[in-house]
C-alpha cells in the first residue's frame, strides 16, 4: 500500500515591507505566530529575495553609477537603462545574450538568468531617494543557515530555509520561482540507483527539489499589489540534510545550450 | 491588509496501475473519495503523463521498430539503443542538440524536452510483452479538457487539469515538474500592466502558473518505488479560465537559445 501524502503552503498575512537592518527572524516568527502556525522539525520557510535583498542593505542608487563604454554598447543593443546595465555586469561573471529588450547572464553565483537578478520592482519610498535597484543577496546560502539557526535558536525547530526568485526559461514563456539560496534541506534529491514500479533501474531522476518548492511557494506570493513575501511549507517530502545551490548549478562543461 | 493564503495538496493514495482504455475519471473519483476529498469548483487535478499516456494506449513495442539510417546516426552519437530514438525522431519536429547519453529535441506538440518525452521506466507487466516505450498523450490539452467535463458531470464542480511531466533544464542540474496539458485554468498569468506595491509598473511578468503547480505536485509525486500519480490541489491563487498549452510554448522567433 501507498499512502497518501500532502504538502501545504501558507503565506504569512500582513507581512511589513522591510528596510535594511530589519531582522527578518523576528519579523517571521511574529508572523507564523500571528497565523497560528507553530514551527516543527522538517518544515520549510521560503523567502522571497527581494525582503532579504532589503534587509541586507543591497539597493543601489543608479544615480551613483557611471557606466562602462561595454555597459553603454549593451545598453545600447538591449535597450536599457546603461547604469542598470552596469549594475548587471558587476554582479555578472559572463553575457550570454543580448537582444532589444532581453540580456541575459551569468550572475557571480552562476545562475543563468535576466539582468543577473537586478530589479527596479518593488522598491519604494522607505527604500530611500533616488532610482533604486535592488541585487541579489550578497551570499544567499549564508543568509539561508542564518535565517536557519535562528529558527532553531528561538523556536527550537529544524527547519529547512529556501530563497526564492522568478527566472525566465529559454523555451518557454512565463517566469516561475527558483531557489537562489538553500540551508537544511535537498537542493537537489538523487534517486538514481533507486528502482522504478516495476523494478527497472530509473535513468536519470536528479529531482530539483528546492525548486519545485519555491515554484510552489511563488504562486502564493504574488508578483503585483498583494505581495507575500514569506510561505511556510508542511509536509516535504524528501529527508532533510544538509545542502546547498552548488547542487543545483550546471557545471559549465556539461551546458549545452550557452 | 494584506490577508494570507494557503495551497494544499494532496496525493492520491492507493491509485491502481493503469492499463489502456481504463477510466482514469471513475478511478480519480474513487481515489477523491477514499480519501475524504469533494471536489469544489476551483480545484485543479494534476495527472503524471504516464497514466494517461498508459489509459490512451500509448505504449510501443520496440521489437516492432525498424530505425531509419538517421536514427542510427543520432543512436550512436547519443549512445543509445537505435530503437527507441526512432521513436524519440518520429515525435519529434526538430533534433537540438545530441551528445553521449543527452538528445534533446522540439516534441511536436512544442515542448523542448530530453528523447520527446519518449520513456522506458515505469512500464511493467501489465503493460505486456516486449521491450515498451511510453509516448506522450496524443492531445494533452484534449485529455485535460476531457477529464474536466467529466468531473463536472460527475461531481458537479468546475475544477483545472494539468498533466505534468519531468523536464530537465538548460542550466540546472535535475529534473521539475513542468505541465505537457492545461485545462480550465490559466497556464500563463498575465500581470502586465499591473502595478507593483509601490505603484511602480511591473515590466515582465507574465507568470507560468501552471508550470509552478506542476512543479508543486510533482514533489508528491515521486519518482520511483513510491509513485503517487494524482494530486488533487486547493487554493490555486489565480482566477480560473480555459487555457492551452500553447500559452507556455515560446514562438521559435523569440527563442535565443535554439
Amino acid at each position: 500500500m501507498i499512502p497518501g501524502r500532502s504538502l501545504r503552503l501558507t503565506a504569512l498575512a500582513n507581512f511589513p515591507l522591510i528596510r535594511e537592518g530589519d531582522d527578518l527572524a523576528r519579523l517571521i516568527l511574529a508572523g507564523l505566530d500571528a497565523g497560528g502556525l507553530r514551527l516543527e522539525d522538517g518544515d520549510i520557510l521560503i523567502l522571497a529575495q527581494k525582503i532579504v535583498s532589503k534587509s541586507e542593505g543591497r539597493l543601489v542608487d543608479l544615480k551613483g553609477v557611471e557606466p562602462s563604454v561595454r555597459a553603454r554598447a549593451i545598453a545600447e543593443k538591449s535597450q536599457k537603462d546603461p547604469r542598470f546595465v552596469e549594475m548587471v555586469l558587476r554582479e555578472s561573471r559572463e553575457v550570454l545574450r543580448v537582444r532589444p529588450g532581453l540580456l541575459v547572464v551569468e550572475h557571480r553565483l552562476g545562475f543563468i538568468c535576466a539582468n543577473a537578478g537586478v530589479d527596479r520592482s518593488n522598491i519604494g519610498a522607505e527604500d530611500g531617494e533616488g532610482e533604486r535597484v535592488l541585487l541579489l543577496p550578497e551570499d544567499p546560502d549564508a543568509s539561508c543557515r542564518s535565517l536557519r539557526s535562528r529558527m532553531k535558536e528561538e523556536a527550537g525547530a529544524e527547519v529547512g530555509v529556501v530563497i526564492n526568485d522568478s527566472h525566465g526559461r529559454a523555451w518557454r514563456n512565463g517566469i516561475v520561482g527558483v531557489a537562489i539560496g538553500v540551508a537544511g534541506l535537498p537542493a537537489l534529491e538523487d534517486l538514481r540507483g533507486r528502482m522504478d514500479l516495476y523494478d527497472y533501474q530509473l535513468q536519470i531522476t536528479q529531482v530539483a527539489a528546492a525548486d519545485e518548492l519555491a515554484s510552489a511557494a511563488s504562486l502564493l506570493m504574488g508578483q503585483a499589489d498583494e505581495a507575500l513575501p514569506v510561505v511556510h511549507a508542511r509536509g516535504f517530502p524528501y529527508p532533510m540534510r544538509e545542502s546547498t545551490m552548488v547542487e543545483l548549478i550546471r557545471p559549465r562543461d556539461q551546458d549545452a545550450f550557452r
